[in-house]
């Protein structure tokens, strides 16, 4: 049983005890969406929907838990091993919430294969959680857009994968002068050290994986680790060069072996014809761990001096759902924190000033007006107008202000003249202003109309 | 630590062992989206969401899991004790994956009490699990609509809240005659009880636990039971009589001590007014379980022949924040799940036919005509169409027919022609029709205009 005995004991302790104080702090590295923060992830979200739908992506969920084997078989070892809430159900089954969408994803696809018409082109934006310090850009529940397109031409959806991560930067506010797409492809550093360098099959792996922490190491801790990998300081300086040529140099240098970056220069051309070379970037250090991916991989950094880091990444996979007893089908994409992308919105100054949207608020004068007010409410609500009824009874002039405080354009209301003439009064409250409106549709709709100018 | 042993040697088993064939089933009680799914989900949220605004009411949302001690203090003991994912995380502390999202809105408005505007009037649709047996209706992962408000005038806000209650279902299609909202007040069957029918107070809580579940014994068994709480026969009859009375009838039979009784019927009078005696009903026999509830509590009922069940409910809590130390704060709310919504548009045919809303697909004739055919997709979508650009290379019928079956309602080209007149070519898919547009903005706007018109 997952519920430790600690845990019931506590439980009820607690209920037999209504005093105790509870703390009003969530789960550490967990967030309180109050409605502030809940407007601006709903900002930033809905620019995203719209954008994937503007490229034909449709929109697809799964599960919070899934069976641990999912994982173990699909995720990283350091997500597995170290990051995974995993646990037991009340029926013994080994269970984890989500760190990743992508074994889901997998599963998903693999289980109507057959059925979904190609080329396959999914988003989705779950909500992960994966045990890690938490720190800035970083938590441990988060949100992560993923977008995936499977079944097509590897060029052209490399290409359409890439121009949609740029647009999802674009579309909160980004230029192309904020951020830089960093792009590789796995078959080049394999290709240069196997066919020119000559590392020995065995050795490949570990110098990848140093390769990957390059940017954290100095460039003589780099020449020790290279060395403890029996590399010579002839072979070091080379793959120091390497790591800084252009991608017209590595194709001259591989020759023969020159077809993974002759296909990656293919797409960069292609990418930078289509947004810019100010976003665009060949990089060769760019390895994206050891996970699924096996062709073009990519990270996009952010340039601003206070933020400089990998935002967002993501790769081409060629296997990721033949596991499941199912064909081959290649697959690009990539996966973006909803953290990253509020930073880098933060530090360039693109976040909006979002307030809530009450456009008018009922009023009331007595205890003897309720069932008017709430119908005058319902015929505001009825025309589309977000309107608020009154539920605190307050003077004139304290219900005004609280109007103002939702935000409101007006308040309306019917007093006893309004209700003899078969009117409704309104009080504009940029300008003060007072005007009587009849209360039918004709009035409704001149009320509808003044209110959406404003 | 959370990860068994078991559990971490599959882990290695399984990464070595590529081919081990994985299940595309995901975890009993939960469900995959796909986009048909969850395009049905999004309409009904987008419903949801736009109604919400329309009263006023501001979206949160919290952490999927929370510090275990926040349930055992808040959720009931059946929850807590049977229904809880709860587990250790990897710093030993003990979480639990929500079973509900009321504890945490507890949470949240205790930690800015004093800040908050009010009334707080707010909205959340979190997914929540329960371990429970997975049958039509009941999901293990489900998510769940959570309304309520809090530091109004408590008539007021009881009646705002059936009223937003009422509009969730009709928001989505429902006419009054398709449901009934069943409303009770805590404190009318307590004035019965102890006030009338001299129950002693030890026996209050055992008769209130056996009326909740009357509608599940026959009437023999239900008095077999009063029997065992020594009720007399005439006690029995008694309360079986008071189930059956109508407001005024226990009002007048409640003399003295009617004034929960003639609160609900100040409730009921405005809500029959405002909607439909159709869909307000009186039902003392509802109580809402032991939980936080103290003051009006109702049910939504369906009244479908295939589906007549209690859809959601809720109530009017008094202590809920007491607990974080902070001053009592009374509000109201209700919970409505997913799956319950879905099923009852389902039984009453409120589901929608919804499509993939693909506006044109760009085809392509060459390996030379990528660059053009990609400028053309982000022209289009730069006047905010859904523009898919091709991926996979294959003959002009076949294009055809793949942007019929994601929706499209033309197709868009540039052949050598178009290239040299600086123009593109539409084919309409519904009448076949082919026209040629300037590749300039006034022919941009002309197509947009046209297609939006059909």
């Amino acid at each position: 049983m997952p519920l430790s005995k600690a845990g019931l004991n506590m439980s009820s302790n607690l209920s037999q005890n209504k005093k105790t104080v509870l703390s009003t702090q969530g789960y550490r590295g967990t967030r309180d969406f109050f409605p502030n923060d809940q407007r601006l992830q709903n900002y930033v979200y809905s620019k995203i929907h719209k954008l994937m739908h503007s490229f034909g992506y449709e929109e697809y969920n799964g599960p919070i838990v899934e069976h641990l084997e999912l994982y173990a078989a699909k995720s990283s070892e350091e997500i597995v091993r170290e990051q995974l809430y995993s646990f037991k159900d009340k029926g013994d089954r080994t269970l984890a919430i989500r760190p990743e969408m992508t074994p889901t994803l997998a599963r998903m696809v693999a289980s109507k294969q057959k059925e979904l018409l190609k080329p396959i082109r999914w988003y989705s934006i779950p909500t992960c959680m994966r045990f890690e310090r938490p720190q800035r850009g970083r938590l441990r529940e988060f949100d992560q857009l993923n977008v995936d397109i499977f079944g097509g031409n590897s060029l052209d959806e490399d290409i359409e994968i890439i121009l949609s991560a740029v647009d999802v930067l674009k579309c909160v506010g980004a230029k192309y002068e904020d951020f830089e797409v960093k792009i590789n492809h796995r078959g080049i550093i394999n290709s240069f050290l196997s066919n020119i360098m000559n590392v020995p099959e065995g050795n490949i792996s570990s110098l990848l994986r140093l390769l990957d922490k390059k940017d954290k190491l100095s460039s003589d801790e780099f020449s020790v680790e290279c060395k403890k990998l029996n590399l010579t300081q002839d072979q070091t300086n080379n793959l120091d060069q390497f790591l800084n040529s252009s991608i017209e140099e590595i194709i001259s240098l591989l020759g023969d072996y020159a077809a993974p970056a002759k296909e990656l220069k293919n797409r960069i051309d292609s990418l930078i014809e289509l947004t810019s070379e100010k976003v665009i970037k060949f990089s060769p250090e760019i390895m994206r761990g050891f996970d699924y991916y096996t062709g073009m991989v990519f990270e996009v950094f952010d340039k601003h001096p206070d933020n400089q880091r990998a935002l967002f990444g993501g790769g081409r996979y060629d296997n990721l759902i033949a596991a499941f007893g199912g064909d081959d089908l290649a697959g690009v994409g990539y996966g973006m924190g909803d953290v990253a992308i509020i930073n880098f919105m933060e530090v360039h100054g693109y976040l909006p000033e979002l307030k809530k949207e009450t456009d008018v608020c009922v009023i009331r004068f007595s205890e003897s007006d309720r069932i008017s007010a709430l119908k005058l409410s319902k015929e505001l609500r009825a025309l589309g107008l977000n309107t608020e009824s009154p539920v605190t009874l307050s003077k004139f002039g304290k219900q005004i202000q609280n109007a103002e405080k939702v935000g409101a354009k007006a308040v309306a209301f019917r007093g006893n003249d309004e209700m003899v003439n078969n009117t409704f009064c309104v009080k504009w409250l940029l300008t003060g202003e007072q005007e009587i409106y009849n209360y039918e549709k004709e009035g409704f709709d001149l009320f509808y109309k003044k209110l959406k100018m404003n």
